[in-house]
């Protein structure tokens, strides 16, 4: 997928996970772009900056990425792949430095708290930084004494840091999912998934109804999630993946009837699903 | 609810947004205990060092927060009460600071991130800290030129701080929905909502069995969420909250049903649902 002219916009600094997950997707020589924010993503795609988007939308310790689907049903852009990528915290210093002298780590919160039990055994201090890639970044630039950061591989990488250490997170269960985004839907590659988004009426069964869409069709759910609506307290908003291809009778079927008993419906797209 | 021998235990600095949800339930004479992790509140309500616990479990803007479900999976207490708090940001600082001195703001990540536009309009610097009560405490003890922190009134009054600013937040939606954790079921005060926790056998409609057990009694679902398993993975976890009562023939039926295709289920409670 090496294509010269596409550029895969993400939020973060250089070397941040989710460059990780373009290069993981797209392989090591795209073109990346960092973002401020998520917002910034969906607004350099719009604006032709950008061909595609790497957008996070779930966590297996942190769960679902809510502002990334504010996001999704706020703009008209196509999911075109998923992609799951395992995240390993790195115990990374500028050369030279051992890992007998690092007395203290700087890094995200979260990632300071995934790495706690083996920090406490090392007798390592956490610092929190307001981003893992930043804190590479700003130790490359100034080392300190007896100071580390935590990050990904590529941070270490991207900033010319020396891993001390692989693997530093307690609990290896830690995966993110990412969306691709773009401006058409991708080629049909099965097997597929199709994510959506709906409202029901307030009313009980509403969401048993629409599920029965689904059922009934022996169309198998993988993710589904309710939240209330912001607009309208004590409404629910639901985030449902299955799988299947928007293009199937059964699922074009399916879709039919829920428009019939949901108040709002989105298919944010179909792909590929990614591989376990 | 002021019984003097009640102690309840939340995680968090004095002042954190958990102890506000304690006042808000138990009234401001109760004995808050404040612990360092959540797994800890779990703790001293198992040595008995405390009688009930709070226990963060969704918010507007961020979603569920599944360590706190992976550890009510993982102990058996019994969900008495849910308590929805709305989160309201301060700008607090030690008497005499004026609003236009104000050049920098500790907090939260979090905190500050649901203050941002505001922030960027006054020009005040977001600087992040590990806690929102934290930051409100050391700013207490070692006041700092043109430094304020983000924090809860509660905060404020705890360290006998000023406000500056009410509702820094630059979005209204933000509530945090909390359970009353005890060694007791709670005495039965309908209207209730029952919390459940269970896996299906994978296979296409498994999960929609175990809704047809409620949608078939007009049981109304208030929030469903899936997650990957920890353990094993592709195999799911769902919370599920609906609206009656564990001791009502309807809920009974309904939980033996799903028995029947649940491999695991787990009644977290029945309790009554907080007021609008």
């Amino acid at each position: 997928m090496g294509n010269q002219e596409m550029i895969v916009a993400f939020q973060g600094e250089p070397g941040a996970y989710s460059e990780q997950a373009v290069r993981q997707h797209f392989g090591a020589g795209i073109q990346a772009l960092p973002c401020r924010g998520f917002v910034d993503v969906f607004k350099v795609l719009q604006e032709g900056k950008a061909t595609h988007g790497m957008l996070p939308v779930e966590n297996s310790l942190h769960g679902t990425v809510i502002p990334a689907y504010d996001l999704l049903v706020d703009h008209d852009l196509h999911v075109q792949a998923e992609v799951i990528v395992r995240v390993e915290h790195c115990l990374i210093a500028p050369a030279g430095m051992k890992l007998n002298d690092i007395k203290q780590a700087w890094s995200h919160y979260q990632a300071l708290g995934q790495c706690e039990q083996t920090l406490r055994r090392m007798q390592i201090e956490p610092i929190t930084y307001y981003d893992t890639a930043g804190a590479a970044r700003d130790l490359a630039a100034n080392p300190e004494p007896n100071t580390a950061a935590i990050a990904s591989a590529l941070a270490a990488e991207t900033y010319g840091l020396e891993i001390l250490v692989h693997n530093l997170e307690d609990e290896a269960f830690n995966y993110t999912r990412f969306f691709v985004l773009g401006d058409t839907p991708p080629a049909r590659d099965d097997p597929s998934k199709t994510s959506i988004v709906f409202t029901t009426r307030h009313q009980p069964g509403a969401l048993f109804t629409v599920l029965a869409e689904l059922a009934q069709r022996d169309i198998n759910l993988t993710k589904i999630e309710s939240r209330p609506r912001r607009d309208r307290p004590w409404h629910y908003l639901f985030y449902v993946d299955f799988e299947g291809h928007a293009d199937e009778t059964a699922v074009q079927q399916a879709l039919l009837g829920i428009l019939k008993s949901a108040s709002f419906l989105k298919v944010l797209g179909s792909y590929p699903a990614a591989r376990d």
